[in-house]
């Protein structure tokens, strides 16, 4: 399965009054992991909304633990794996580790939807199969190129 | 149970490329009701930490599911009540609405921790009576006032 | 000239680990205090962007000061108001008051924008003439009602 | 005078619905450069906190200029140099490049604060004579190693 590997340092502004980081930008962090994967094989959400005509990539649903807090200066590595291809949708896994202890364990479902003119409504969206195949593994090579 | 409930509206600002809430901005969301709803009975971490000594409130676990996308001028309704208190710490329930339409249904943990000079590391503390009292729904009239 | 007022509550969220305001949150406030203007007079940007086929109302330009930190549960009172209506452009003057006291000082300017086929670029479009009397103050009443 | 730069790929979680980057993202972008500047000499706000007793290095007065908008995928360049060394604050410039382009021109001043007991209150402190070396640009290696 395809993975990737980021790191973020902790910011002064990315911690609340306890001087630990609020939980809310780790999603943004999260966020922008699955970005950084896709953009690790060629894919990109703007280029899959104006080459497959879908209409977005959004968040199904998640599960966080939060383990360890983080502070300013502390160097954050995000381990982003995928955990499962489905039909119209997949699976990541994301590991926030501090050195090598892990502070954030993640677990995110995210599906390509497109915008259906006759019923006016979001529905899911097979992924493409260069998507899925390169979401796999399988396949990386074609577009890495 | 304690619950409590408010209205967020959707900004230009909360929402991404696809116009519809970046899914990070919910968890501010949730972390402010969190917050309110703690006030709503006379309680606030600040005055926890003064007055019991405590450390924080950390986010332990949390699981969401996303159900429909939410725009800019959109109304939402927070509802948030307590699902479970436990000796240490709490769990929470979210549900997101637009209308009468459920948008996010989101569940969360928290534990109350302490700082232990002797090990140098933070653990969790039991949560003061009043205050399990309070979360509980029970006595909530004696802070109130 | 057009005005308007909202309260926001200081969440915890919003504070850094000095326990003061985090500065980029307040932008997301004006940022919000802009749309609520519009919207008190029944303008919106989406709006604007479907009935005038604008594209864009960016900042140009801002200058703030930061007089007194706000802390977790304090309440700010923006007042937001037209400082001057120009042909493409206008400018809002914000201030952020904690009680009567003066927290932030807040000036910026907001440029209509209009996506140019023929050029590929994006370039300033004066403000319709309703939007000008609106902010002006003028001709509120009649999209009020 | 002391300089720094740094690169930050702009996220699809960091854009409005306009696809451009939402100002306020711009700000926490520009507090990180400065706290970088100050790690990039050896210096940090939590260790000026504990070392010197001072209190926070707020934000006292910014403008901006925004010239370009940039979009998902874009790389910026910040570059944040002193601009001046007060006796209690110092001034910042921070130009955004897209390529070659400025895209977004920042200035701001910070305050090295104190809390006072006697009064209270929070007062401007002298900068410690090592920190306005090494913000000047002159004794920079000694911290360095």
């Amino acid at each position: 399965m395809l993975s990737n590997r980021r790191t973020v340092t902790v910011e002064w502004g990315d911690c609340d009054p306890n001087g630990i980081v609020f939980n809310a930008n780790y999603y943004a962090w999260f966020d922008a992991a699955l970005h950084g994967l896709l953009r690790s094989v060629g894919l990109s959400l703007p280029r899959l909304m104006q080459e497959e005509g879908v209409d977005g990539l959004p968040l199904a649903e998640n599960h966080t633990r939060f383990l360890r807090p983080a502070r300013p200066g502390d160097e954050l590595t995000i381990e982003t794996t995928v955990a499962a291809v489905h039909r119209c949708a997949f699976e990541l896994q994301h590991r926030v580790l501090m050195g090598d202890a892990l502070a954030v364990d993640y677990a995110e479902t995210r599906v390509l939807t497109i915008f259906d003119a006759a019923s006016g409504r979001i529905r899911a969206h097979p992924l493409p199969a260069t998507m899925a195949a390169l979401l796999s593994g399988g396949a990386a090579a074609c577009l890495r190129a």
